[in-house]
């Protein structure tokens, strides 16, 4: 029988929103915890604690530490939104189908609720106290902090920055996008492997596969910006093209583009088949979900 | 011959300057780099690294973790004043006697330079392939992760936000401060101490240390916000009464304030002293600047 990706995701997604609400305070002071609870809850995919699980799963690996990670990516990721959307980055309205966090409590705690957000996943990767090993914890904090900082999110939406208006090659696109949205995703697959221990063949595998999939994503969040409705997507399409960003579609084209993505899942999928792993069904059907995506 | 922190400091100093230079990036994508730089280098009294160090020292503990947690701990304090100086927040155009990062920079570059110093912070806690234990590198993540988010650092700005122009009690100030400013001084004592291995009492006397120290420090700044002139401060002088802040001064008036600062002070002096610890010399005469200072 094949693989049912989506009987596989809706007990971790339950896991993960159960964590996240139990773990995203209520009763941080003013409205800090209204607007942190606000960012994170009831909304987005989850792609990054399902690859994060997904991957813990693929080597066997402590579930509880995954389930943290999985937790603390997406904080990460909540967090880098809320404050994209600041006026001063892209000054957007519309996140998830709701108004986004400055639209609803102000600037001031928008910027500190992402602020706490981000300390906020540190703190679930070093817990007091708890059966995860030390190494386990350190290695988890050690990626998810380089995936976060200079040489990756934060250091891509730098690079997004100063491209706004000019021409890039394919070369700096990728390399951007990389580090934009492909260091956080390729720190999921990672993280989830550090929740175990991995042979050197199996790290490589994962690695791949994680920059892959990373960009895959990337490719078709560029085409769905052309091709989708705002309804659909949950916040405001053509935004890339109005903003005079440099997308994969403006270079490429859309059915090169769209090449492009399907190129880019099968080397994850490659990447898995050499990877000695057992069973990496649920790594590949994410690859999959997420290349094959409406939103 | 009795203590002499200047020199204590001096050396100290060099070491933390050095040190940050080399972590903070020099080739960071864009401007950020340079943003990152610009917030963290020649400036600031780098109280913190010094407590970190002092109590690295008095516990005994390992220096190779002290100057990372000290670097780091400065990091989450530089990212603070960042985020903190914005227009959104308290809109300052002057720190450390030069333009603030986003008059420097721009907004957008400002929020990611804050964005990837916090992240920055935690990659120095965590290296690859370091000397430093294991429970080393959690315990100060953990420590510091708890002492930046919303129980800490980010949660005592929201309170700050939300008072401005309400009158609080000295109860509800004294928590405002605990956790606005507080929380980090005290992270960095406890950072200190988490670099060795250290018994319950003197613990608990650090423990009690660290808070003083903290309020006193908060206390003297509200003090010199009335007293002290912009050029002494390095910063606005007189903007809490202008942004109609409450303070200590305000709330207990001056002379009142500084008899509370000495009995912190006082309070510091009789942790160490209870301790255990064999030398407290430097954190005795950290405390005491902190108090005695004029800027």
């Amino acid at each position: 029988m094949s693989f049912q990706l989506k009987a596989w995701s809706a007990e971790r997604l339950q896991q993960v929103e159960r964590a996240l609400s139990a773990w995203v305070p209520h009763k941080a002071p003013a409205q800090l915890g209204e607007a942190m609870r606000y960012a994170v809850l009831d909304g987005g995919k989850r792609l990054r604690p399902l690859l994060v699980l997904a991957a813990c799963e693929a080597v066997g690996g402590n579930a509880l530490a995954a389930l943290r990670a999985a937790c603390a990516v997406e904080l990460i990721h909540a967090y880098s939104l809320v404050h994209d959307d600041m006026p001063c980055m892209d000054n957007d309205v519309l996140r998830r189908g709701k108004p986004t966090v400055h639209v609803q409590f102000g600037e001031a705690t928008a910027l500190l609720a992402g602020d706490a957000l981000q300390a906020l996943a540190f703190e679930l990767l070093a817990p007091a106290g708890s059966a995860i090993p030390d190494a386990v914890q350190a290695r988890l904090c050690r990626l998810l902090a380089n995936a976060a900082g200079h040489a990756g999110m934060a250091g891509g939406q730098a690079i997004d920055l100063a491209a706004v208006g000019r021409s890039l090659t394919e070369a700096e696109l990728r390399h951007m996008h990389r580090m934009k949205t492909g260091a956080l995703l390729q720190a999921s697959v990672m993280m989830g492997a550090a929740c175990g221990e991995v042979d050197a063949a199996a790290t490589r595998a994962l690695d791949t596969y994680g920059w892959a999939l990373g960009l895959a994503f990337q490719v078709v969040d560029d085409i769905l910006d052309v091709t989708a409705d705002s309804a659909t997507l949950g916040k405001t399409a053509g935004k890339d093209a109005a903003q005079e960003k440099p997308t994969y579609v403006s270079l490429l084209g859309l059915e090169r583009a769209r090449a492009h993505s399907l190129e880019l899942l099968e080397e994850a999928r490659t990447a898995l088949a050499a990877s000695g792993l057992p069973d990496t069904r649920a790594l590949l059907a994410l690859a999959e979900m997420v290349v094959e995506r409406d939103n």
